[in-house]
């Protein structure tokens, strides 16, 4: 069972009181042994929830910069079958974006029945980025956290199965992820002066996300705090969400298949006597 | 003043009992003149609508087969700037869109702020032809009510303007018109026999309509009834709204966009200033 902090709906959330580190009895082998051997199972998951398409899945990645967003994201298609599944980053939005509604983009992006669609960032980022810079009045983001509810509810409704990961790092590990960034040609070009200025605001940071967490963890679509100072922990941690959630979809996926299945094999066998010659 | 039934919200809507003809006193000379006096004026508030680009508009016009759903549409952008508006017919869904949920073709069209958007069918359709026919589950059709107007709700409060017209014509005018497409070479490719088979459920759809009236019709985005046998009254009173509400809207817009003037004449003046040698 994965051991996350799955906020209730309504839970006050004080993420000071949440640890960033692996519980004491963790261990990295153990972690790295349980991913390979979900690895096959996790495929063979995804290949049944593509073609049954009885569901769609939304994994949900928000986090502070250096949180591991980017990291985990490709942790959970190395799982899987990149055919099946599609990561979506919503940047800083466009003017057309921004002359829509804030759901707009999302909306356009949600999954189809079958499809396993990553949002790295997504339309929390309009009770995030925006409260802490007052990219909007203040009375239109306090209307948000209801809209994104309902809009989250109309799709579980609608065959989406919604999971939201917040990666919770400490500002002293974000200190030493934007230091080896910085010192990595290679990746320097991922950090900007820009990083550093929005770290001054991190405590802002911790009481919006606090909000969103506490506002925003629904029975449809809860969050999930992922202590996220390791790596190893972290991609565990996701991945077992996932597959708990996909494992319990495997029965009514396989009826579902066995049933198309019958069906398929009847028409064919009807086709077959209709139209082919016995042969002679 | 417009003189349609706006429903209120909660408000039970029995159509048997609202007219499709116009009131007593309607003067279809006096509804030409009137058309024609608007027409400037309603040119104006569109362009104002659209440099101002403070709201967005969306038009959504519903009714029966043959109730003048296509020619209302072709009015109002008569009266307009095709530039600034767009119009939208929702058909029989495709395999992508069925595979989402069915609001995601409609979100996708979402007026931006400064475009005007007139829907013809729209996602009411799946409360409407999909109820008749049972093409979903009835116990996820029963949830789309709710999710209709938390979508509308969240649309409004994010800078859309919605109304929303219901063709009301009568089934004696149907019959006619219907023939009428038979006879005309130019039009009978208009006519499919599944035509007269939806005019079996005639009853029915009344129904399903009353239902969607009554449950659909919000402070934030109400329904009004247009008597349409007669095409000049339907279009006389749709337009009528349409103008009612950009009259609303114009001292806001002169504002903005005089600010804005102010600002554009500002900057330029100490562009000059700064770059333009003054002459010898």
């Amino acid at each position: 069972m994965s051991r996350l902090v799955k906020i209730k709906p309504g839970q006050k959330v004080d993420l000071k009181k949440v640890s960033t580190l692996p519980p004491d009895d963790a261990d990295k082998d153990v972690s790295a042994k349980l991913l390979k051997e979900w690895q096959v199972e996790f495929d063979e998951l995804e290949d049944l929830f593509a073609f049954a398409a009885v569901k769609g899945l939304l994994i949900n990645v928000q986090g502070m910069d250096a949180a591991g967003k980017d990291g985990a994201c490709r942790r959970i298609f190395g799982m899987g079958n990149i055919l099946t599944g599609r990561a979506v980053c919503f940047k800083v939005p466009t003017a057309t974006e921004l002359a829509h509604d804030y759901l707009w983009r999302i909306h356009k992006e949600a999954p189809a029945r079958g499809e396993i669609v990553i949002f790295n960032r997504s339309h929390y980022e309009d009770v995030l980025v925006v409260k802490v810079h007052e990219l909007a009045p203040a009375k239109d983001i306090e209307l948000r956290y209801r809209q994104i509810n309902d809009f989250e509810r109309m799709l579980t409704e609608n065959g989406v199965i919604i999971l939201k990961f917040f990666l919770h790092i400490s500002k002293e590990e974000q200190e030493k992820r934007l230091l080896r960034r910085e010192e990595n040609p290679r990746a320097s070009w991922k950090l900007a002066a820009a990083d550093w200025r929005e770290r001054e605001h991190w405590d802002e940071y911790q009481d919006v996300y606090e909000e969103a967490l506490s506002r925003c963890s629904t029975e449809w679509a809860p969050w999930h705090i992922v202590p996220s100072d390791k790596k190893w922990w972290r991609d565990h941690q996701i991945v077992e969400v996932l597959i708990e959630h996909m494992r319990e979809l495997r029965p009514g996926m396989e009826q579902f298949l066995e049933d198309l299945g019958v069906k398929r094999r009847a028409e064919l066998a009807e086709w077959k006597a209709a139209n082919l010659k016995p042969r002679a």
